[in-house]
């Protein structure tokens, strides 16, 4: 059972040894996993406590709820949906980087003296690398027609996911990023919607685009613009899924060269992990999707169409990107083998049925999330001012995050902050080697 | 002279009884205002200070510098122009909300805890309101056609501008505003633009459009969305000069129906001025401009055209909003006129030469900014969530801010943040008394 919901109890309790032991049975009883337990009051009789439960479902937590309430000596007193009261008011705001206390900051910053920037500008459009926060942000763009596991659910509703990206990119590097919800299925409308836009920022990350729109988005969009474009369900998993792979062969002694790389799922995450691979130099990428056609673009970039079955048989190394839960039998699984199974939020297989199955290692979207490749690639590109976040750059970035993977694991945890910064440092390294610093251009081109 | 230039200089000086005079003389000789003087150090021999003084031009920066170097034990240690500094590296940064410090954090504000919050949207859009930022968000939106009294500098160009507005909605009212620039001069490519983001949003703020694109653009968007759609530089420069007009009335002992308004140019900022004065009951509003046809136009609303030595001679109170400086000859000034001279940043006729000449009062458009009106005017539509801001709510707006002007001022300072409240207050009531509250929808309509 994954347990994915946290969901915090307010309980008073008699305040007596054995309490908290009875408490835990109930929920172990009950299936749920303990996570934080707080001590907000004590007294005499009664203590006061909240208690953060895992579960699975809306269901199971209601079960649990049911069970708790039957724990003597216990009161249920509030029940908090945590990951709901997170997301209140948005999680990201505007916020003015000035002071705005008197008359003179108010006429430098605004009228009057807003007006000679305006004009250093117009002068020299440059400029605004130093004199607007444009050089520092990032648009994020989707229309929702593809977001997580959760397939076309709206601009609207993928609004969380994105202002969850901006959170991340202002905690992890420091980039001012705007969530954008281009509320537009049809291709040219999305496109030149961000066109549009395009001077308002200095990167533009497309996110949960369904595909194929998401690749011709993509290609017209870096046809038009002197500055990155960068399709995170494609680039950002690639990168991070190359850094897993890197570490795997790695663990398991294999050359890149021999290694046999399988990709199951060829959407936007699989298609381009697969051509990443091959980009990097693997020895063999099978590939296999419900999708001929899909099949056989793989083969135009040399990698080797399969089935499933044939990929699970014959691959060392087995990368499943598909929004399908379950899809891997664990009787499939062969002795040895790697599995990182990625959809989120539920898994191709649950990690520790590969295990179980006799999977060497094996990790699915929670550790391998594009999250550690996202902040740091953007951050790199920007601080050298590149064009493009280049498959070099990509490649780079992987490097750096398998060499910074603790013992036993293979890839960081996105929580580290030095991770983001070392990832920062190759991509602008790289760009900087392969002529692309000083490239990008603000200002839609004419 | 308008001293409009804010620079500081940092001296090293004798200290010495007599220095800062011999410095003030030398800044009076060369015309500087001064500003703030701030003492970095003292020592036996010398102090080190910096000064801000206030000039014209950068000629004149310039010249003063020549002079302060003249003067006996000074020594210029650096010259900083805080303007440039105030904006250096941009004036808003999209900020994160919540923690993310640890797992638990990262998996409920990203995935997979974000995933249920989602699915609560797509089930019921209204959840948005409450489990996103957009509830509280307003997009800037410009294609830097019009941009102050500096004409069409581009978007890029543009950006300090909307910077500047963006925090004066954070720091005023709290409304988390994202400075857009829309790279389009054609009215129906910036309106597809606006329209395919606007889910983004809780409401549409347009800035430095060009006439008569702006209006094509706001009446497209008003019939398109069902959000607050405020093109500033008619609405809300127009409720602001209305709540000047209704204390000049006040102080002259005019009623509305006997005060005669006089409107010089009728671009964007004029018009509205001249309509927003007949909605509210202006006996007579003369109006002029260099077209024919705008006159026409404002003929058609009940406005009274005529030359503009007519207006100059007949109207109690002139407004004037062209753009060009200097067009009001103190000569043409009535004793007894009120004057409120509106261009940005410099204005149809210095306040001080149309007092010499004359008139009871005069107030320029740095006392007379749309910085009292904006922003109180979306927080209490998006407060209520009303789908409009309409001219009830810009009339009890004017009102308002009028009630709340120091004895002998016609409207008060921006920088006290109760105005801004109160200005919230009653726009709130308003939408609420005409039935508005609760009509905005986020989403695109269909």
């Amino acid at each position: 059972m994954k347990h994915s919901i946290d969901t915090t109890l307010r309980l008073k309790m008699l305040h007596r040894p054995g309490q908290i032991a009875r408490l835990g049975a109930a929920l172990a009883e009950a299936d749920a996993l303990i996570g934080e337990i707080t001590t907000l009051s004590v007294g005499e009789e009664h203590s006061v406590r909240e208690v953060t439960v895992e579960t699975a479902d809306e269901a199971h937590t209601e079960s649990v709820i049911v069970a708790v309430r039957a724990v003597d000596g216990v009161q249920v007193l509030d029940i908090v949906d945590r990951a709901f009261e997170r997301h209140k008011g948005g999680k990201v705001h505007s916020t003015s980087r000035v002071e705005l206390r008197n008359l003179r900051d108010f006429r430098q910053i605004y009228t009057p003296g807003v007006a000679r920037v305006c004009r250093a500008i117009q002068a020299d459009p440059d400029r605004a690398w130093e004199y607007t926060g444009i050089g520092n942000s990032v648009g994020i763009f989707t229309n929702g027609s593809r977001v997580l596991g959760l397939g076309n659910i709206g601009a609207l509703a993928s609004m969380p996911v994105m202002e969850g990206k901006a959170v991340i990119y202002d905690a992890f590097v420091g980039i001012s990023a705007t969530p954008l919800l281009v509320d537009a299925l049809d291709v040219g409308e999305f496109v030149n919607t961000v066109e549009c836009l395009s001077t308002s920022f200095a990167g533009i990350h497309l996110e949960d685009i369904r595909s194929p729109d998401c690749y011709r988005i993509e290609e017209a969009l870096l046809a038009r613009l002197d500055k990155p474009v960068f399709h995170d369900d494609q680039h950002g998993t690639a990168t991070v899924a190359l850094a897993a792979v890197i570490n795997a062969c790695r663990a398991a002694g294999l050359s890149l060269e021999r290694a046999r790389v399988g990709q199951i799922g060829l959407g936007a995450a699989g298609s381009a992990i697969a051509r990443l691979m091959i980009t990097f130099g693997v020895g063999d990428v099978l590939v296999t999707d419900r999708s001929e056609e899909a099949k056989r673009w793989l083969a135009g970039f040399g990698a080797r169409p399969v089935d499933q079955a044939t990929l699970m048989r014959e691959a060392d190394i087995v990368i499943a990107a598909t929004g399908q839960p379950g899809l891997i039998d664990p009787e499939t699984v062969r002795p040895g083998q790697v599995l990182f199974p990625l959809s989120n939020p539920d898994p191709e297989i649950d990690p520790r049925d590969a295990i179980r199955a006799g999977a060497a290692f094996a990790s699915d979207g929670r550790s391998i999330n594009n999250a550690l490749a996202f902040p740091g690639l953007f951050r790199g590109a920007l601080d050298v001012k590149s064009r493009a976040i280049t498959p070099d750059m990509m490649i780079a970035a992987a490097r750096a995050l398998a060499a910074l993977a603790e013992p036993g694991e293979v890839v960081p945890s996105p929580l580290v902050l030095s991770v983001h910064q070392e990832v920062r440092r190759v991509v602008a390294a790289e760009a900087t080697a392969r002529g692309l610093a000083g490239t990008a251009r603000l200002g839609r081109p004419r």
